[in-house]
């Protein structure tokens, strides 16, 4: 499948990296390619800068988020939910329209310091702003209440035996999400139903970041027993 | 111990059940004695009127918000969410101060029909607005996140190999709290941190009713693999 991933942090990287792994072709989208290659200090994070990753992966190009989202079927938000709106905007309506987008942003508000609150929430998400800002759009939510690491390898967590949601308003753009999701080795996938249900999911941040500071370690994961 | 549970609903008592029969000295506290044993209809869950419920517990006395408290050395708040300030009220601060005040209730709205919305969330939670109000309790936020068949019998689901958490700002108040956790069988008990992490356990609600929703059954629960 031709895939854009928006966005060149750390979930954009091991995002990209693994779907290429799998054998689909991947196109990383940034806002200015340029500047994002030219950069050699790590990132806020403290990530090695895009150009020490981008050597390491040469067969996945990068270019502007229009450019990356006009040639793709499925394209990926992994920009910092602060900027997924503006950086969609960049992409264009018109590339992303009928195409299935994998949403694995979160609605983090950091201006308060750590832990972050959430700037949309319980009567509203992350999810369904971009939805409405891009109706044409398929929007699935998934992967989002987990760390980067172990979206691409469930295994690296209690062998793989844990929970992962998808919420979404198209069956047929739910179903292409759970297919990726299951090449990458997730195995219990519950679909929470219409998208309207990420609002769940993204409320469960909170507590990840809550349960990564009382355990020490973000190798931890929801495992729903029934 | 002897305990005061407040809430004559499916929680109070459920919990108010299992502690007699774990051996404490139990008293059931609701704003009107009389009247609640004078009803004869089920309740707005369909649940049995509590008379019925107490003929099977005799040795469970029932009593107003205030006697239940004065009497009791741990309180459990199992009054719903939007009646808990005003029952915790009746109840009396000084009734209540310096006893551990173990807080099950969510912060849930109905007033939008069904999924509820959450009146208090993210930059504050329910626990805090009752710690604010009594100062001299010490508040412990736990088992808000599962249905109360599953709080005093954790082996109905998946055997009771899944999680519950503690939030809390006095380190005594919570160990009494984990103490009783275990004699009733819960086995992974994770303290979240301070009574702030109680916004995160509160809102883990929107998920495990959409998680009911999905699932067909409230017999699901919460582990945290790591």
């Amino acid at each position: 499948m031709n895939i854009a991933v928006l966005g060149t942090g750390t979930v954009g990287r091991t995002i990209a990296g693994k779907l290429a792994e799998l054998g689909h072709e991947v196109v990383v989208g940034t806002r200015d390619p340029e500047s994002t290659l030219a950069r050699t200090d790590p990132d806020g994070m403290g990530n090695p800068p895009y150009s020490v990753w981008q050597a390491d992966h040469r067969a996945i190009r990068l270019t502007g988020y229009a450019e990356a989202a006009a040639g793709a079927e499925l394209v990926v938000n992994a920009t910092g939910g602060s900027g997924s709106l503006d950086a969609l905007g960049l992409a264009g309506a018109a590339n992303l329209a009928g195409k299935v987008l994998l949403d694995i942003s979160n609605p983090l508000d950091f201006s308060r310091g750590f832990p972050p609150s959430l700037f949309v929430k319980d009567t509203d998400s992350l999810a369904e702003q971009i939805q409405r800002a891009f109706p044409e759009a398929r929007v699935v939510k998934s992967l989002n209440t987990m760390t980067a690491a172990v979206m691409v390898d469930p295994g690296r967590v209690g062998g793989g035996d844990h929970s992962t949601f998808v919420s979404g308003n198209d069956a047929d753009a739910k179903k292409t999400v759970v297919d990726l999701l299951a090449s990458m080795g997730h195995t219990d996938v519950i679909d929470l139903g219409d998208l309207s249900t990420a609002r769940a999911a993204e409320m469960l941040l909170p507590v990840w970041l809550r349960l990564m500071g009382a355990l020490g370690t973000p190798y931890l994961q929801f495992k729903i027993v029934r």
